[in-house]
């Protein structure tokens, strides 16, 4: 894994910078630059110390890789620094008070970068505290992520994890019960979602694993139509698990 | 608009056959063919009076524009023909004891094939009865929308409508109540959504037309947190109200 890496697009630029993460520079195309809009970018660029650089298209391409960059990118430490000032003990030991209503997610072997992104947007839109991330077999936070998350996984803190079921249950101690979104469990609207929760998402087509499942105190369905289309995808039941969590908080 | 197409892919050619659409003629990748798994695929096709070849990759590429096509692809008749045998007016009609839990999506403005197609899975998951679509301004029903549905596009019934407002207001006479997706409106969990029901979403970004929010009973909404991540997914917003109606009709 490189020790710095380019992320590229105005939402996913505009967020890096807004939230403060660290920058190293921040390219912006030529004309773009020209026009005055990236005025405020420039500025927050330059007070987090990032160097500024104005560049034609074709090195705007290169840089990225790719021509769908619409004219900002910006140059990141590598892999690994997300999710800094979040950790598992932080979350562990979390004074009582927020404890209380505090909502993470987890994900178990969600491979496609995707899916990723799109459960991290729904995630951060839905209140929820931090993403854990088992750190071998997940999607890497590439650029697909951050675009699918609409910014969020620049908002939202991730955990990286060694070991999700260990992870979990170090949760479990601390007051956390886990939940795990799955096929065949309790209806959604009769599990009782409201108090500290893990929701335990797994991939697309294999669901948790049975380490993980272990772990769950309960596993929570979302009831579905048969007739064989297949079932919501992956941030879809995500969110709609985080929204009947949110709605028991507020009855 | 051409008077036929290809649409291809694994889950796409199954579904179209198994929901016995009309379809024209069935190409399988000859590698394919040879082991033996197509040959319940072949039998429907040839039952419901449709031509099968089986061809080289070369052929299967240049027929499809992509080599994204698991070996498999269909010919059926052009745009329009999906949603037979739904009607508005078969909709408006509805026994009374049908009507009672019927659940229809209209989609405004979505002009994002790969959101109509994850809108359409959502909503064949959670029950709903049909989709209504615009003539105009609406996601053409393409192969990246057939994909990103999962199969559903080929499942629930879509009923292309002139006007949508209009549609909507003979709905509403019919004894519907049009719920529209928006910000702002009524948190979902306090609006009363077990009744007939038509949810009208609109595009991610734009919401809904003035002309069709007009139409609407009322405005419901997905309380969702501060700090400015883009909203949820049109599909995502789509699942947890459709949810919403499911649980309030269990309860």
């Amino acid at each position: 894994m490189s020790r710095t890496r380019w992320i590229y697009g105005r939402h996913v630029v505009e967020e890096t910078l807004a939230a403060g993460k660290p920058v190293l520079e921040l390219c912006i195309l030529g004309e773009l630059a020209q026009t005055g809009q990236t005025r405020e970018l420039e500025r927050q660029a330059k007070a987090s110390g990032a160097s500024v650089r104005r560049v034609p298209r074709r090195e705007l391409d290169r840089i990225c890789g790719s021509g769908d960059h619409q004219g900002l990118a910006v140059k990141v430490p590598g892999e690994g620094s997300e999710g800094e000032g979040a950790s598992l003990d932080a979350l562990a030991e979390l004074p009582e008070s927020e404890k209380a209503s505090a909502l993470l997610v987890a994900l178990d072997q969600v491979q496609d970068p995707h899916n990723l992104g799109a459960i991290a947007r729904s995630a951060a839109c839905l209140g929820a505290r931090a993403l854990l991330l088992p750190e071998r077999r997940s999607a890497p936070v590439t650029q697909a992520a951050l675009s699918a998350s609409a910014g969020a996984l620049q908002k939202i803190p991730v955990v990286h994890v060694v070991n999700l079921a260990q992870g979990l249950a170090r949760l479990k101690e601390a007051g956390y019960w886990i939940y795990g979104a799955d096929m065949g469990g309790t209806p959604a609207w009769k599990a009782r979602l409201n108090r500290p929760m893990v929701l335990v998402v797994g991939s697309e087509g294999q669901g948790l694993r049975p380490v993980v499942r272990q772990q769950c105190d309960e596993i929570v369905s979302i009831p579905q139509s048969e007739g064989g289309v297949d079932s919501l995808n992956a941030s879809c039941a995500a969110s709609v698990l985080l929204y009947e969590a949110a709605r028991q908080a507020a009855s």
